[in-house]
């Protein structure tokens, strides 16, 4: 693989650094502390406008908008812009990077701090700290509050990003007027855990990975990193979608050869583990992918997910996909409940779809309806 | 992991050489071809009572003894021996490792032979044929004949055993009187060549494997080979299952660290990965999957399945449990219709068991009732 040689391009991302920085469930100070961030639309003046999207393990703040590195079109494109379901002519769009990433924020790959904040001269690499949504959801609220917004409108994400949703919610009531966790669940499910597990073996097992130090020798781990990323798109993609895409195809005219990209679905899957190797950093996926193994929002409220909610007066649409088998329906059905018992106010959708997971990044017209509605009502509610 | 530099154990199994050896699918003659095998019970006078057991990915022939590598016992004791399902007090039972393995038959790790059948005093290695289901099939027809045996009573596999008893009943079906495939699916789909996919590139991607020549640097791909084991795994476990085996507890006491193995599930897929290569050989790995992703019955057979068994004699027990995602329910239903239409006398039972795929190799009275309620009624109808 010759994109083994490169390391990460540098992009030089809108930011902002916290001097005081964040102490982290860790019981870690981590300062200085930076947010990359971008944001589309207009606040208005009354600063009720605004919709933070929380990105997923590997997405970014480049939500509607040319991703710097790939070129490709921002990966809620489809959702967000003038007229789209999140109407950036009415609502003021704000997307972080989460801390513990790579596209700005303070994460493994940025310069490393001493206890009195004083650049070492060198990447956080592995001795970057142990961060938890709750801190992601802690740095994006000093970002919130630098941007002078004292409620959100709404907080929406799917999958990770839905995590963040909920964290938000239970942390900050009076901030979220309206909160959309889609595609996710309180906690990361054993299955889910096994998962990460087998990519973060196939990091730490690239000898490229130099035990973290891959930036110290000019090398990353290409091939951990690339196995990483094809087992986690298994599981972002439903069976019948993969049947539709590939089936068993065969991706050349010759049979019962022993080449490595035989069938159209292994060649598909080897490509996405290429991309994904030129955008994005293994400590990071290491440290994103143990944040989300961590969340359990009802263990942090004695085992019962209610009272994370007890009393909240934020709105909530919860939604799920039929054939997602990574974030279950049976997930959303607990948030539900759970939301339910703590009084909140709930709609909950299942959305028929057989595209798994992935579908709630795709053009799915009855989702995008509905939390286009669901944020129109909000708006109207809130006077915007 | 300390493994990585010894190599699989020399075990004497027992064995038979064909000479002559097999053509494979591939049109490669493969001559010498041994096969390895165990037998339990005593084959009778009229050599109507022997049952072939076929194996699945990573089984051999050790049915219902000591596994000679691990220790541990055969993989189906739970199911074979005297008055048991599998009652070796009244059947004659064989089970052979598949073309391809490391347990004895020809395979990658065993002598590479040219086209005259000379040795060449090292392994296949990534030069071993690409070999099918159809191509293990035969190899154990050779040995069926050679135990002196026109007529299976019964032909019996779970998973990729299951593929070759749909394999033998369509092949031989004057040599097989009953055919239960279990857990299983008349072909490999896109999800599953993916997942195996994974496993392929993991190892591939591990410098130990020395592109397929580890063996001559006396090197074995432990970390590649154990990431494999780990994805395949998850995949036979039930997300239930996964759960209540392991939840969310963590493995030390210790919250909020950056150990490899928090989760006592990731500890359990880690154990899982550094047994397995202990005893499995990695070109094995790559053949045999291979080999599985490959099996189309219906493609084989102008792509209608059905065709495969027209005018069968046999009679079937197709059998699936309700938990398992990685050869869905659906997959024994397809089978059973494309039977039903070929007019076969076929038998499809659902077992419930949230247990997933490995339910068929766990202690599950009702599919063992099953199993031993169809043989026995063959046994009579055969007059053993």
């Amino acid at each position: 693989m010759s994109e083994a040689a490169t390391t990460l391009p540098d992009v030089d991302h809108q930011r902002v650094v916290f001097p005081e920085g964040l102490a982290l469930d860790s019981g870690v100070m981590l300062a200085p502390m930076a947010v990359a961030y971008r944001t589309y639309g207009t606040l208005n003046e009354a600063r009720s406008n605004a919709i933070l999207v929380c990105h997923a393990l590997t997405g970014d703040q480049y939500l509607a908008e040319t991703q710097p590195v790939t070129g490709k079109p921002g990966w809620w494109s489809t959702i967000v812009g003038p007229g789209k379901p999140i109407d950036t002519d009415r609502y003021f769009v704000i997307c972080a990077n989460v801390l513990g990433g790579c596209m700005g924020s303070t994460g493994p790959r940025e310069e490393m701090t001493d206890a009195e904040g004083r650049g070492l001269g060198r990447p956080w690499g592995t001795d970057f700290p142990t961060v938890t949504i709750a801190d992601m959801v802690r740095a994006q609220k000093k970002l919130v509050e630098h941007l002078g917004i004292e409620r959100l409108l709404a907080v929406i994400g799917g999958s990770m990003g839905g995590m963040q949703a909920l964290q938000w919610a239970a942390l900050y009531p009076r901030s979220v007027f309206a909160c959309a966790p889609i595609a996710t669940a309180a906690h990361h499910s054993a299955q889910n855990i096994a998962f990460h597990e087998v990519g973060r073996a196939a990091i730490h097992a690239d000898p490229d990975f130099c035990h973290g130090a891959y930036w110290r020798e000019g090398r990353i781990p290409a091939q951990g990193l690339s196995v990483a990323r094809m087992v986690a798109h298994i599981t972002y993609l439903s069976e019948s979608a993969l049947t539709r895409k590939f089936g068993r195809r065969l991706q050349g005219a010759k049979a019962l050869t022993f080449l490595e990209d035989v069938f159209a679905v292994e060649s598909y899957l080897r490509h996405q583990g290429s991309t994904f190797i030129r955008r994005f950093d293994a400590n990071s996926y290491l440290t994103i992918t143990r944040a989300m193994d961590y969340f359990d929002l009802a263990a942090d409220h004695g085992g019962d997910l209610s009272r994370a909610f007890h009393g909240t007066p934020t709105r909530f649409l919860v939604a799920s996909f039929s054939s997602d088998w990574l974030f279950p329906t049976a997930e959303s059905r607990a948030i539900t409940r759970a939301l339910t018992r703590a009084a909140a106010r709930v709609s909950f959708i299942e959305l028929e779809s057989d595209k798994g997971h992935d579908a709630f990044l795709l053009d799915e017209p009855e989702f995008h309806a509905a939390l286009g509605g669901f944020l129109s009502g909000s708006a109207d509610a809130v006077g915007v």
